[in-house]
């Protein structure tokens, strides 16, 4: 049936019970998929009703539905025309594993960052009134994503907007389970049961209340009026402006078409609780949701196979994280809902203490941190780049202008892969260097990050970041140890390739293989990447041909500081910067996003070579390098 | 009385007449210093029992005191040794009208930007818990304080903090009124009176509903639960973690008294909600908070005086905006709490359903423009440039990935003067320009803000920023436009001074001073600093020195991308950049900052002739400049 869904119109000639049985074959399809291409499993097996009863109810895309956090679209995309194309998705190439308006006109504005979709369904509701049109505007968010402050600036701004729907998907999850006290704020309107009907009982009651007897009437009275006001004023959802109906069951069709017919009825911006369970339909992601959160190709039958041996920088930043914290009773560890992700599930079993989810926070998390180092902490926040963008005023304002001594590890920095645009990590270096006081390392290997994060953590005075990829340590450099150098120059020449943290084993591979073909290149190598030392601007000096490869936005990137520096000393060599230049990287495996940035080994032999011997011979040596 | 308070624990031997005759002695002085200085006056008068009160009531700096939006610190100031060097607030060298911790042990954390003391608190008091010490920590902050999301995204936080006190300081306004349901919420609790007491008379009269008559006796009992259950679980601030105390009067020092007595006993976090006026005590204040909220010097007697011909880069922006809107029914105007500085208060008037007020709520902000701009409005967010830091997430994420056409109009781009360090414009130039799909231009003038208005909207794609600074335009470039051109060279020269912005006008001066002393260079104006195309950088080529002006920061600067892009070019010419180095700009008049940063015109000159003549003419010219 799933297979002849062309348009979320087809919904309207099936029943109910068609609609359930479309529910199976949806599920049945995304955990497939996700089983072969990896991807967002639990969320997405959470709303396939609420997707279905969306589209069925409402007429998108003229009425809109934003998805926050993108990666819960997948039964939207399966209902959208996009059945054909499913098996492609987060492949180069194939669609995105979250929304894109540029593929289609159902998907009405991009999101990967989560707690997004109330500020932007506010634009797009306000804009509909603004055209006087009927339409409607819906948004999904999550209680998770209630955690971020921004969806917290929309609710506070709904006031008339009577054509926005905001769903509040309750599963009591983030990635991990959703932290704080807003989260249990709308987990006891749960207890109230069917809230509108409630009040009617109040009320009912309330006027029953005799006013004779041992009490006496004023009393009464006062307190009848008292308990009116709490009940009637003092709601939180209700003092915001919604129309506002709860504990609707977000995996029954019927309960869903009821509530959703109700808000497209209410003449007031309308918030309905839907309760659904992460990874439903799948048992083994209904008992680990943590875990089917994202994941790679798994076998259905047997599940996610952990391997608890396999290191990325990672678990490398965590294990060596309490080592120091079994030392060191004044280190804290702070994670913006990615415990798991940022490699800190052992810090928080071992120092449950100094150990501090802040929820998807991370304007809070920098400046708790900040507090805690201004008060005689060392704490450290475990972040990935693309996330810690929402902390730039943070660590400038709460951090920077104090130079408060804490530590941003930054995780994902640099090429992240299937994910794409809304979460490559390559604004990192840009942002942070741009701040005064700022230090900034760049290990190259799990070596380097373990001692770095010594020396960030004891040898280095005010804020301080570490900045390490993706995935696992290069195997052609995990020897490397230069923790406490700011630089190391390998090989002599007078040409030279400059670069940092990953890229580091591709340059090391092009210096080797263009040695192979009679060319040889030195290498410099940088640990501290901000600020830069003079001394390092000396030793480039010497170079009569410079060849830069950042995996990072080359506007405001190092290779930038560098020339800027290196010509103010009077440097006249010759200088070629290789960066992400004005442009955000789609998705593709991590070394296909550096090949097509040039940023390879492959590609630096080449650019290399280009430079260096005539073209008969450049053929020849690339046909070389390649037999 | 005031002047021999040389520390809080000076307090301690007033009795409370003698305390009440206190405030009005530091309101005295508050008065009479800023308007002698200028400054924030009405929060102040706003606060000052409350400082009075946690003075006297806590140990402060053991106790430590964070107040949001530091600029509400004057009271807190004059009680904590400040009182002999209260006169040289907001002055070069002088004390800050901001809290630092540089200047005193009482200034326990740097504030400036509004939401952050709640994060900044939860560090404090996680700290002190970790230290197992029994300070307390107290975080004052506004309910317009309250319309940032990360003040929520602490709220969510406070868990088991037990020595945190958080005082609630309702007043209904930010600097214009508070906007949004949560102020709503806040200020309907007041309603409720003494909070505490009405859950006690919910609890009697429950109890004395009789369970005979005509009502059935479960239809009752299930209504009684109900009840219940709403009076006592759905309360948000309780379900927060807080316990909770509402309605003090934040003027009168004997309930303030009591009511941190009952905080600093209760072994939760405690929240009070304070209810003040801001002005208190000076009539004109009182009646319009919004005018004296930050103010120039001005006769107390008189009042401020608003002189409405007095034009700045706010208001012509603000009269073209309306212009503009006038004749496009699709341009809407928002704002973040400041309608005001951001000259937007005829754009309200005129066209109330196109202005939007979302408080101070940057990071929505961006994201509501996008919304609007992605279903076909035009939206304008005007925003100083430092309070755009906190949304560069959003820019990024939420509008460039999709390239949305949204115009973000900068004002107080570049130096500020008196508020220092926090409110310093230096980093948009930086942070925006490192963003893919980013256009950025800058106005010499007014005339060429207007152009360029109406160039960003209408004949720019995507993402667009125009950036302006503070006050007014400089005389002598007035007459320029080149609003549709990228660039312009003035005059014929080997040398080249390059700049943008308000220092046109400086490198014009400076261009005619040297001029007068025999030496001729050029000055090239940009106006689109981003992207740089590459017809201004082969007109660049053609010069053998550039000397580059930036009043920005120079790591990730202007300066930095377009020596870069000269460098592969094979520029090889010389090359000098002034801007500002890995440094923050602290307070004095903007022209003295200029100065100081070596971006003023004499600076220019003197850069240019120590670098052109030799020693002894250098002297003669720089004299014959003087004379």
């Amino acid at each position: 049936m799933l297979s002849t869904i062309e348009s979320p119109d087809d919904l309207n000639l099936l029943s109910i019970k068609e609609l359930e049985a479309l529910c199976k074959e949806i599920r049945k399809k995304i955990i497939e998929t996700v089983s072969c291409n990896g991807g967002h499993l639990a969320s997405n097996l959470g709303v396939v009703e609420i997707a279905v009863a969306l589209h069925k109810e409402f007429n998108s895309p003229n009425d809109k539905i934003i998805w926050d956090v993108g990666h819960q679209c997948y039964a939207h995309k399966l209902l959208t025309g996009r059945y054909n194309v499913f098996d492609s998705i987060r492949k180069q190439n194939g669609i995105s594993g979250f929304t894109k308006p540029f593929e289609s006109e159902h998907d009405v504005f991009i999101s990967g960052h989560a707690s997004t979709s109330l500020s932007a369904a506010c634009g797009f509701a306000r804009a509909e009134i603004l055209k006087k049109t009927s339409n409607k505007i819906i948004a999904v968010i999550g209680d998770g994503a209630l955690t971020g402050g921004m969806a917290y600036e929309a609710l506070n701004n709904v006031s008339d907007l009577n054509n926005l729907i905001v769903i509040l998907n309750y599963n009591d999850m983030s990635i991990s389970k959703t932290v704080g006290g807003f989260s249990r704020y709308i987990s006891n309107m749960r207890a109230n049961q069917a809230y509108i009907s409630t009040r009617v009982a109040v009320e009912d009651v309330l006027d029953k209340i005799p006013l004779v007897g041992e009490i006496a009437k004023n009393k009464i009275r006062d307190s009848k009026e008292a308990i009116k006001k709490i009940v009637y004023k003092s709601d939180f959802f209700t003092d915001l402006g919604f129309s506002f109906l709860s504990s609707v069951d977000g995996h029954n069709l019927s309960e869903l078409f009821q509530a959703l017919n109700w808000a497209n009825q209410t003449d007031k911006p309308a918030l309905i609780q839907v309760f659904t369970k992460k990874g439903k339909g799948y048992s083994k992601a209904e008992n680990n949701p943590d875990l089917y959160h994202g994941v790679g190709p798994f076998n259905i039958k047997y599940g996610v196979v952990t391997s608890k041996s396999k290191s990325s920088f990672s678990t490398v930043f965590g294990r060596e994280l309490c080592n120091l914290a079994d030392k060191d009773e004044k280190i804290c560890a702070i994670t913006a809902a990615m415990e798991q992700g940022t490699g800190l599930c052992n810090f928080r079993k071992n120092f449950p203490d100094r150990f501090f989810d802040v929820g998807i926070a991370e304007e809070h998390a920098v400046t708790y941190a900040a507090g805690l180092g201004a008060n005689g902490m060392l704490p450290v926040f475990a972040v990935y780049s693309t996330f810690l963008q929402r902390s730039y005023d943070q660590i400038l304002h709460d951090a920077a202008i104090q130079n408060e001594h804490i530590l941003l590890c930054v995780d994902r920095a640099g090429i992240v892969g299937e994910d794409g645009e809304t979460h490559q990590g390559v604004f990192d270096t840009a942002f942070l260097t741009s701040i005064p006081n700022m230090t900034v390392y760049s290990p190259c290997n799990y070596l380097e990050l373990k001692g770095m994060l010594s020396r960030a953590l004891y040898k280095t005075n005010g804020l301080v970041s570490i900045r390490y990829p993706k995935g696992e340590e290069d195997t052609i450099v995990s020897n490397f140890d230069d923790s406490y150098c700011d630089y190391r120059v390998i090989g002599k020449s007078d040409i030279v390739i400059v670069t940092y943290g990953r890229l580091v084993g591709q340059a090391i591979r092009a210096k080797k293989l263009l040695l192979n073909n009679g060319i040889n290149v030195a290498v410099m190598k940088l640990g501290k990447i901000c600020p830069i030392e003079k001394e390092v601007l000396y030793e480039l000096m010497k170079f009569r041909k410079i060849f830069f490869f950042e995996e990072g936005i080359k506007r405001g990137g190092i290779g930038e500081h560098m020339i800027s520096d290196l010509v103010e000393l009077g440097f006249n060599g010759k200088w070629n910067l290789t960066a992400i230049d004005n442009s955000f990287v789609p998705q593709s495996r991590i070394y296909s996003a550096l090949e097509s940035l040039g940023l390879d080994y492959k590609s630096m032999m080449e650019k290399i070579i280009s430079d260096c011997v005539n073209v008969r011979d450049r053929k020849a040596l690339v046909v070389n390098e390649r037999g």
